[in-house]
């Protein structure tokens, strides 16, 4: 029985071959998989478009991407520290909510999920803020799809001597983005989004010279990025045990990426997924709840239609057993559902996804009572 | 090209089965998967010998064993607690160095790595340390193999009012252990060790009234036990992506320990493995660090042969190059290496390994200089 097909912001449908490196075991400690570590962390580098040589390293981490997030902010923002998080969505909130569990001072700047942090606004709002010592933002908020203009906020951020974390978790891979131009400290994102892994762990890119400095700020053993780094760099080992199996299935992917001809051709193939998508769904009525110009080829969220009749969990059921699963609405403001276009589908898989929605979407009450 | 087998103590070699159970794709938010994790949790309670219905509840941790330990640790002792460790070995020690990052007040008790710790002292122990709220302890030590009782332990603990909680990474499952008749209240286990299955988490079993009592305790997000089981209650899936492919895995490898027979029938095994494998090296003129009382059937801890010639590393890339995979030593006090007898390894398979380390295990200068 085939697994339907995820139009999901990851987890997602990977390829059979991503899959089947999977089917190995191989020591922790085993020259193979140092081997393999070492070379996936120097891929993860060049797709940013840097080097160790150029002063950047990256560092995986156990966990979900979330856990390489609390990694980040637990390990790098010192006790005296001050968190500034310019929000737009529940991945922002959540930023927030991990430095204020860990008992950091945080000031949580809040846009409406439709807009983006401004520069005007940022600017006055560093200016407010003398302590603060960190900064961070979402790069595209899967909460709505909306893809955040990073490179000026980042600019004025670095300029007023803050560091600054970027949470690229579903971005890194499927938009382009270079950090030898960019004013990034510290960029987090995920196997299992953009470069088509499987989830089991997250990775972070980081600044060399900023991460050495944050010696003895960890307030977690697990989650010490700067000793996860330096185990990596001992011996090439991670400090507990690593996902052997995610990291199989990861070496395999960025080898794909490499194939479809790295992030640019990626992002393409993004786009003309949520092209597709997004002309098939305005032809069935479906309105996307953000101007087009915001947003994101990653994820997209969809107004309920207009229909008293429309129940989402019937919507999904059904799309489902013609197999298709999407995304329910994650919005606080407006009732919405989504649907994603990374991962190993197609244009020819999102009009495939159409016809069923175009099918299967009318929701009148003598349907909803209907089983397919 | 076939992987070579794993002596160690996980992550270790799984049966075809259970890594072929990985070639799918399921969306994290998904029936197929919720139904699988809530598979997942109902089993682990049956193989401790419990069920909800008796007032224990499995929780299930994104990342490694140290993740789970951790998780326990951040958020189940109160701000005002103070933690008793009773450690012979690194795993003790680093759940005491778990709690003193995390500034809890920690007391450290320390047995020699060859002796486990003994009841009258704990008693001792316990009744000076008044303010004591939660003792932990390892049930067997991988540092050694040392297999520590923990039925007396555990009663002193519970009679003394105190919370226990016991890290049984490498040994739940294939040393029988009963729940419902041992006083324990967390017990935190690994799906890649004798479960057999493949790593991207831990296992939390935790009497329900205790973790109940936990509310505002939780000093991390991620790493958050109560929330994590909530959610596993609210909607059946995790706070955050879970390891789905570890997860895949994990439900196959639980379906294979019933297969085998159950915890008894796994323990039968491993314990056959370990004397063919004691047998075996003795003959060789190895001898265990161990007296044979004391040892578990999951790891052996053997002494450098005394022989000047002998190079833990020339040994160990010799048995990998015939297909062998074995442990470096991590005791403090003395020179040795661990061969483990857990995974989907048999009688033969040790018997082999044996064969292997006779033929390349003679120390003359002349080999050590000689290529395999």
């Amino acid at each position: 029985m085939k697994d339907p097909l995820l139009f999901t912001p990851g987890p997602l449908t990977t390829s059979a071959t991503v899959k089947a490196a999977m089917l190995r075991d191989i020591g922790s400690r085993d020259t193979d998989l140092v081997e393999l570590v070492a070379g996936i962390r120097s891929e993860l580098l060049r797709i940013a478009g840097v080097s160790r040589e150029q002063g950047y390293e990256a560092v995986l981490m156990q966990g979900s991407g979330t856990f390489g997030l609390e990694a980040v902010i637990s390990s790098v923002i010192p006790r005296e520290g001050r968190f500034v998080v310019l929000a737009n969505g529940a991945y922002g909130e959540r930023m927030a909510a991990i430095a204020e569990r860990l008992g950091i001072s945080t000031r949580l700047a809040r846009w409406p999920e439709s807009e983006s942090p401004d520069v005007a606004a940022v600017q006055r709002l560093i200016e407010e803020e003398p302590a603060a010592t960190h900064v961070a933002m979402v790069h595209c908020e899967t909460t709505t799809g909306i893809l955040n203009p990073i490179d000026e906020i980042a600019r004025i951020i670095k300029a007023s001597g803050r560091e600054f974390i970027l949470d690229a978790m579903s971005s890194f891979g499927g938009v382009p983005l270079d950090l030898s131009k960019l004013e990034i400290d510290y960029l987090i994102s995920s196997p299992n989004k953009c470069l088509e892994g499987v989830p089991g762990f997250s990775f972070v890119l980081a600044r060399r010279e900023a991460l050495e400095a944050t010696k003895g700020r960890a307030r977690s053993v697990s989650l010490d990025l700067l000793a996860q780094w330096e185990g990596l760099e001992r011996n090439g080992q991670f400090r507990f045990t690593p996902p052997i199996h995610a990291l199989l299935a990861f070496a395999r992917a960025l080898e794909e990426l490499r194939e479809e001809g790295d992030v640019c051709a990626r992002a393409a193939r993004y786009r003309a997924n949520h092209e597709t998508l997004r002309r098939g769904m305005r032809r069935l009525g479906f309105v996307e709840y953000l101007p087009a110009e915001r947003q994101s080829n990653i994820i997209t969220a969809f107004r309920y239609p207009d229909d008293p009749n429309f129940r989402f969990e019937d919507f999904y059921r059904r799309l489902r057993a013609r197999g298709f699963v999407i995304y329910p609405g994650k919005l606080s403001q407006a009732d919405c559902f989504r649907i994603g276009t990374i991962g190993r589908i197609n244009k020819q898989n999102v009009r495939d996804l159409v016809a069923a929605i175009g099918r299967y979407a009318t929701f009148s009450p003598s349907y909803v009572s209907a089983t397919i």
